[in-house]
């Protein structure tokens, strides 16, 4: 059995990939820290888990060492701490921005201010496995990723390699678990719920994730990212409408991904001719850890629109996680992620 | 008194015209038909009628001749009965899709059969009064609009007008009454709660009416439309991706709308720095007859990205229908249409 | 016209009533207050509002005389400050709670604490139209209703007055507007969002109102009140489950409302047979001051089914207030209030 | 490996089954019948399981042996065929409510016709381990639960055990799934989200299921069970009012429910001091097997609160069918059972 804790694990992120690690039969959970819920129970945070563990949040300066260490702390904490964090666990995987990107130039662009620890930057890998399989199977050290980057970077991924797009509008429908689970104005029940809120129509963090593994230079200005506000909780959905550089028709769009993809154990095509189920939605995948894509092209073939759809929690946090952790440590990539959704919900 | 009469007034746009019609100060509804609903009051098909009228839906062939005739019947009824129904009243609002597009060739095209009664198309003004509010005064015949259409064009017009635009994709997410009353496998609850469910990524009709009121070629594929279902009832939200033919910044896009609509009643510019509500929003629309659009500009000012928002059977059907009676009517353009929406809700 | 001001106008409840004076024809509102948004225009707090008032907040401690004032404050502040109100204005609606009770004694035990001005609990008239009409008519002083308490009157009276009900458990469903404008753990959205909350199992203080106005002992314990929260925003639905004296069939139970309510204007029987829309639901209430009561009765005629369905900020909160005003002012009972909900939504 | 097929597996129920089945470690399924969709792939109908199975539904009289059969047919299928798949397999599990209730006399008063093969009643078992796990150990037959029968009779027995009820109103909340996959004009979205709907006041089927497994007489009129929609899709809270035959307090009541329930593997008590879940909620229990169960007192003792909360999909269908196949089979009773639910959802 391989030892993990968590750090910062009374959040959302935190609280699924909790559940996730429970339930993976190579792993013993043994710790999980919160500074604000020290002492409590774990599902006093996370009430699906009642009776599932016994294990108690601890304060993080009583963390001990691990074999494999998973921080999901805020944005900042991760690169302020990360020496002390090697010296606990062989194998870390970072979820939040911290290490996400390489160009330490690009993440004082985008996040305002220098990296506390450039040198480190370098040393993380992108943890997502339909990118970079064979580079997180010798890591010690991988992020995660944006749950908009992720699902963008996958509906995007067999085009941009074929050098098929000039231009990109990604237009993302997301819930509010997003938001993480401390609670504002904006987040209100009354406030939030039934909203269609285009609340980042530009300059969205996570469009340098997407800039970085599409292989475009930052400064391109052929990517749009937009983020909308929808009532629902978990989910994403990204209508990425990509202007074309030459025509496609739907068997070529679907032949190019189904190449690119026939492997992937957690993608799957949706193409479906008739029925409710043509294209793919969020809400059946809630607790999977798939990312389901689908497309059309219009009639002159100038405009292909592919649509992608993850649970933001599990394949935009802690389902490819924990799918990083098994290339890490050599167990099978799909181990503890079989959930496969639930119909209806 | 100005009489009224509603032709396929148990739908959703049927029964949203009758509440306005109702609290009508200059209007008298004489006549409520249905072929399904005929002999039933009015409450058994709009439950908040209840004890609002006593009307009850008589058969079609019972319509006796009007000063006002609401054509809010399936696509195809008004244009094939279109002679009949000129017969009953002095003036016609049609809120299908039938006298929408002027030009035959055009309808052929996107509604796949030739139009019925070619002649009559000229015959019809748009009625959508931010555009045609001259000729809707002058007018006896007159088009309702699609919602998808008049939230587009409202959001896109100013920009258009000045040539600033070298190509959009209109992003729409869209409320589960723009499907009608009638019940399908695709709008039972456990399949339709909860969706973000981009259904019609290309080939929208709306389009169309929105390449024929910007003034844009038909065969144009500079204008994209997507639309997607989210779960909400009423509203729609048009995220327009304007990719723009010189940069612009966030104060010349202000100036710019508020020169183009400051006299316009039933649109407000959202332009809040802060808080909650910094952007356009449907759900607090519900029962006004606003269009509510905002804007962002990205850091170099090639694309801006401007929303508009609508209750969909208000502005985007029956609210709209009533502002051109007005106009037909000579009376107040705002009359019967005051009601600002709810919040929260 | 008439002069009203709201002392706590930034809430919800105040929000609802300056929504309805905005648009009452015999009053003008001269002046909002609110601590937190002193200085800010009122649609910062209420986005329906852009553009129908240029009114903005002013402080407290700023407000003027004038004829009619609403406290919409939280409960605590009206009575603490009643005196200095009392001098302000002729006419005084508090919807806060702190009036609602005529009783210093069942005050402490409901609400954990002495009333600071006892000798004012008998001057306040409860404020529900239904009940105490003509007293309303002549006092100037009226408190609001508690939502719950409101409903569950209207669904119980004219059972009560018979003296038929020997024990009733109300089961109230309600929104997450109930619970104001401030954000908490509890109303977090991702938290909040589809929940059905039994929250309050028993001891709920709107129950202390329900046994004042039915008649009943404050010891009494054969009324039951139960509160759960489900996943909409407005509304609030009371099934009240009567356990009768005698057996009773649903002719006789029709007849006794009918005979009880025919002349209120703003409650509905609803009793259709057959369709959609046999019971009450509030969701096409929302904005309207309309309670709407249906019935069955089991086939042995020892258990009555009394649903009663009210918009908890307008026939639970604003617009009986707005009801009440009308009345004290000698205005039309309805005015104001005749916006009739809105179907679909 | 058991093999087992299902009749009936394009609904609602058939899915979740299929579902846990696939997932299944000691199960294979061999056959899926359906009679409308026979030839279409499993994922046509069960958009989650895309990618997860091969299985094609069948049609009915192609069903072959097989160890266990599940019928997830609806109701008056199962009892008219009985013979003809007790051919079929040496064991059964029955989700519809033919084979419920033992007694003929009661079946011919709930169902409103008789039973059409009464000899058979007798041999099933009623499938809720928590009441029968002995007798399902050792029998061929089992029937299914109601769902809103199974979180009644899990809230209720332990004080119908003791003798301490002497009169019950169960209020129970329920999400759309409950009435099946196939759409009607009260399912349809925009007149089925966000209601609040009580639509089954009295008279409720299920209540039959409770009052034979409570051992009250079915003449009884001490056992009230109403049923109300909400704007959920999955999920069932049962808030039963229990009028105590002597006081208890919280300390009493929680000890009896910690006595009755410590051994069993899906239920669990919920009794939090404080936070957001203090109180069951079905919502994150979807696609989990647990019956949360929570209490309250008032004050005096009189009357217990006594709430449970399950996926009515699962516990209330097919998760205690496959509970009841893992006793019948003399396999480990919560194989194939284990996952959580999640949060947020």
């Amino acid at each position: 059995m391989i030892r993990a804790a968590i750090v910062g694990a009374s959040g959302y992120v935190g609280g699924e990939l909790l559940r996730l690690l429970l339930g993976h039969p190579s792993i013993d959970v043994t710790q999980i820290t919160s500074e604000s819920r020290a002492g409590q129970p774990a599902h006093l945070a996370h009430p699906n888990l009642r009776d599932r563990t016994t294990l108690r949040f601890c304060a993080p300066n009583e963390l001990d060492s691990t074999d494999m260490l998973f921080l999901a702390t805020p944005h900042g904490v991760a690169s302020r701490r990360i020496d002390e964090f090697a010296q606990k666990a062989d194998r870390i995987v970072d979820l939040s921005a911290d290490f996400r990107l390489h160009d330490p130039e690009c993440y004082a662009r985008w996040y305002g201010h220098e990296h506390p620890c450039r040198d480190w930057l370098s040393r993380f890998v992108y943890g997502l496995p339909e990118i970079h399989r064979e580079e997180l199977r010798h890591t010690r050290y991988a992020s995660g990723v944006g749950c908009n980057a992720s699902v963008s970077l996958l509906a995007l991924l067999p085009l941009y390699r074929r050098d098929l797009v000039r231009e990109t509008i990604v237009d993302i429908k997301v819930g509010s678990s997003e938001g993480g689970s401390r609670p504002t104005i904006g987040s209100h029940h009354p406030e939030r719920a039934g909203v269609v809120r285009t609340f980042r129509p530009t300059g969205h963090r996570h469009q340098a994730e997407l800039l970085q593994e599409l292989g475009l230079p930052t400064e391109a200005h052929r990517l749009h990212l937009t983020v909308t506000s929808v009532g629902i909780v978990r989910g994403a959905l990204a209508t990425c409408h990509c202007l074309l550089t030459k025509p496609l028709d739907l068997l070529e769009l679907r032949r190019l991904y189904r190449t690119a993809y026939h492997e992937e154990p957690f993608i799957r095509l949706v193409q479906a001719r008739s029925g409710v189920h043509r294209f793919p939605e969020p809400k059946i995948l809630s607790g999977s850890n798939y990312c389901d894509i689908g497309f059309a092209v219009d009639p002159l073939g100038v405009r292909a629109v592919v649509v992608g759809a993850i649970d933001n929690l599990m394949k935009g946090a802690a389902g490819t996680a924990v799918q990083t952790m098994n290339l890490m440590c050599g167990l099978p990539e799909t181990e503890g992620l079989e959930h496969p959704g639930l119909h209806p919900l």
